[in-house]
């Protein structure tokens, strides 16, 4: 099977096993877990951050951060296709008392600064209106195909929440695509945002965990509120010693993004299929079948039946995401597959 | 002062005065107000439900109501320019767990059920996606000028909510408004919702509190909720009296629609007003001011200098509510008022 | 019937009715009612506090006092006794994300330094312990008999709290009770609060409401959260007016306590009955039946049907609680009552 | 150093490592990790529950499991020296809106039905009480000495809570070695509950992860709850492989008991140690130091210089744990370490 459903099916590097089998390990609910303090450190330091702290995942990390930045009641501006707002299941507004208000996504991921000031009441003294606390930005945005945010556009938006007084957060996934595609460094990335996420267990491949970064104090307060969510783990050294190989082997990245330029050329030459791929910057492809010949969930059940696994994303839109289980070769078989799903 | 900001202002006639003053009173916190019990059944009967709750306001009926409905973690649908939407502080989500999915409201208050259905996960067992629990639909519509909503659309609704296993919730804080603009009973109106709630202090003009209507099993999950949320009163009869004049006399409420269209058709006829007649269905004027002249923010104070108060309400608009405060005379002196504002 | 069940019973006077029906009202969501601001602007002055805030109820008052004091994930430190634990639903922990630490109330109401400190961990860092944001104090506490809290005993609160950084709330439900009996005026009983609500529905004798009060800065987060409850009310003016002559005429509570102390002495002669005469500070009268002979439940029926109602209040204990709705004579009555009910 | 502060300490045995080092892995957020649903398959059967489901920690599998089974504003019955009422973090309140109700804990772990009927208002209906949902047990139970739950007492718990209609839960934190101690199957230590979690990072050994377990219905809940928390893990086979092992090894916990019994037996043997050897029944000793002589922080401080690791653990005591990763020499040696701290 050719899996290009999602990057978080990737399975652990030789590498990696063998960094979890032999990692220095503690009880990190104590503190004492020296493979991930390592990673934490590394982290911190690679996002440009002070501190860092590990989660079992981008979930938590993301709910993490958001009820540490905003406090109960508040109001959190995300993009209308993030996954913060579509993907995990509403927990800011369960365990965080948090009101989620949905800006649109302009197809390149970016929001307005026009759409974003509609969030922000004329009376911020006026009780009827949540007080918004937190701009979430995503970056690599997942649901707008990859697309990497403009380093103009994250300033701008932190300089417009500096002027209304909000935080930045980052929900950034795929940071390290982010920054691989980009030829810039993941601290340059995340610097606009007061905090960032990423998943070690996506690109980065990794089998478990994300990382959320910011200054001391905010982590501190992120480490009190994953204990309370039940994310403190016992010798989290174990998942934390791969996410230390997954962090310092990130510029392998280059080639799952190749492979995604590589895949959306081959299927921009299909006849019936649409994809852009002066898109495609980063491992996502987004295409459309020809629904008037078969259907979307026709083309992926034909495609699963001849080894080739493809996921919806939603706007009639059929996802292929490469990573490290995915070589050139898949890329052309994949090809192959499609056009043999077409023409049956 | 011309009080056109809201029908909120309406002061309590004599008629509701005396009734304060004379009701019968008892603890209703033990269920023992007699006048509150009253005013439950006459409302539970004029809106066609089997039970009746009184709150201290629409806010309070509101959120009791969606938390009856939507077990913690659920989602509420809800128009994107609803008042629960936009000025209830986000309650749903700080004391119900709940999030809020706002749905794209048409220029008349409905929602499309193509929009509606996009708030439904394909797949509803995905824990990734909040399960929508309930659908909030608002009569007569606030933001969008106080539009009734047609019952066919109701009706719509109720077959979509039907076929998605989730129940309805009618935002009737102008409820009678609507009856009495669309000749039809109160009861015909709340027929397709599985609650409905109604204020008694706006166009009713009774001083304090609204009044949520449901079965008499929500309506005691209502009552336990009310409790929490400290909406259970003592001698609440005072208040509950002038409920009760208040919906004895609700056919009242069509001077005050005849006062709106004659505030629209004497706007229209204004050099740079923007205002639509055929819109104004009920007892709310939404209009534009020529703002290359004067902003709107200078309209509203030179109105109020003037003796005229009006009020913002979104998207460039001014709103003017007429009400039991205001008579045909009060109109005309408004429209003097506008005419000089526009013409000094 | 003689209503002892509780001073919740009471109905507003001819005196609090003329004033409902003639005060100047407005819309307090819009901060414009007039006998609103006096109300809460004669309140924060009689209990010495820069700002009030009107509520629909005790409750309300609690719970957005609790909300505005103890940030999401704190614990708040409340009387095993108090009516906060176990009268009001957990809306702190549903609305605010807060937990209770239920800390033994002694037989005259309070709690033990010692006691409190076991609310706070050893290690405050530890993030597996919620951290303790505010003391409830309850004056006078109707649960250890209407006992007024020794001034000493708040003094010694506050240095504690002072000593480790949380806040004191007072639940004053009954505040002025405490005031009169101590014979101290209101803001030096609350002196040693950083916020105090009492009710105006209770001994005072108004038909609804209750007051918060503490600092400006305190009262505009309690507003904000009275919106989001659904505590905002409109022509709340009517309530305010009676609650107006409520405080101004609190000085006939004094006769409440002495008709509470005439029951205590006379219950105290009844053969079987069990009752502290000496305990009896304020209007409230708690004792046992000999319920080797009838049970509690048989004892409050057959006292109903000879006209006193009485409740239970825990414990065993039967509570009678005095209020202007009561005079003397009525006392000697129930006295009558009760001996009937004895023999019989 | 003899580590005895926690069997949180453990470190994967050689097995587990193997084990995780050669797992078939998938992306278990989709459900298709092969050694996750055979840890979850072996962990239904082992506690004679349908189903099961793995998370990070045995605080997030009492949350969900609290989550699944109370609704928002019901109260949970726990155990006034429990873990989840004292080490959690208070998280059913703020993520579930929960209400804490604290249950005495008798000297064994237990409950007494009286005290638990406490938690029951005596009218259910009254919107003033919080509803119980739940009664939560502890076996085997920490701060009561790792004393094992009788199973008679199970059943009288099982018993009340079906008359009362509640459900019951048991933090089976240390489950296994509840059943080793009593010689009984884990089905059988859990039968009379409803859910039970147990964690695999104490006295099993493996690095990381709970499992709760319960209907299939209840487990749908759970994984539905535990993807919001934030504890959906990719290839989280890597852990349950460590798990798998842990639980078909888990007899060893006898040399854990073994180990305990000849330390308390040593402790009694030293002059000056308050410790009961009878009350030791698992892999937890409780013990007290001559206070006058030296404080328990200096003890622990001077053992910990001498190569001892304890912990205190509330009300004076010193904490003892044995575990996997402490021999019989180590006993022997930490009873050394005592006699030496306590001569020198």
């Amino acid at each position: 099977m050719i899996e290009l459903r999602s990057d978080t099916f990737t399975l652990p590097t030789p590498d990696m096993i063998k960094a979890m089998a032999s990692a220095p390990l503690g009880d990190d609910v104590y503190g004492e877990d020296p493979t991930v303090r390592a990673l934490e450190e590394l982290a911190a330091r690679t996002v440009g951050k002070e501190a860092a702290c590990l989660t079992p995942s981008g979930t938590m990390a993301n709910l993490a951060a958001l009820m540490a930045h905003a406090p109960r009641g508040s109001k959190v501006l995300v993009g209308a296709e993030s996954d913060i707002h579509l993907y995990e299941a509403g927990g800011a507004s369960v365990c965080g008392g948090l009101v989620y208000e949905a800006v649109p996504n302009q197809s390149d991921g970016r929001m307005l600064l026009d759409d974003l000031a509609k969030g922000f009441p004329d009376d911020a003294d006026d009780p009827q209106f949540a007080r918004p606390a937190l701009i979430c930005v995503e970056n690599t945005h997942n649901r707008c195909g990859g697309r990497v945010l403009p380093s103009s556009h994250l300033r701008e938006v932190r300089d417009f929440a500096d002027a209304r007084g909000v935080a930045v957060h980052m929900d950034g996934a795929r940071l390290f695509n982010a920054a691989v595609a980009s030829a810039t460094p993941p601290a340059e990335v995340a610097r606009h945002a007061d905090s960032v996420q990423f998943c070690l267990s996506k690109g980065l491949g990794a089998p478990i965990g994300s990382v959320v970064a910011g200054t001391a104090g905010f982590i501190d307060e992120v480490r009190r509120i994953r204990k309370m969510l039940g994310g403190g783990m016992r010798q989290a050294g174990v998942i934390a010693a791969a996410g230390i190989v997954a962090l310092e082997t990130h510029d392998r990245l280059a080639d799952d993004h190749a492979n995604a330029a590589h895949l959306a050329e081959g299927l921009a030459g299909l006849s019936g299929i649409e994809v852009d791929p002066a898109a495609v910057e980063t491992n996502i492809v987004m295409f459309r079948v020809p629904e008037e010949r078969l259907t979307r969930q026709a083309f992926i059940a034909a495609a699963a039946a001849r080894g080739l696994a493809l996921a919806e994303l939603g706007h009639g839109r059929i996802r292929a995401v490469t990573h490290a289980g995915v070589g050139r070769e898949d890329i052309d078989r994949a090809l192959a597959v499609v056009r043999d799903v077409l023409t049956s």
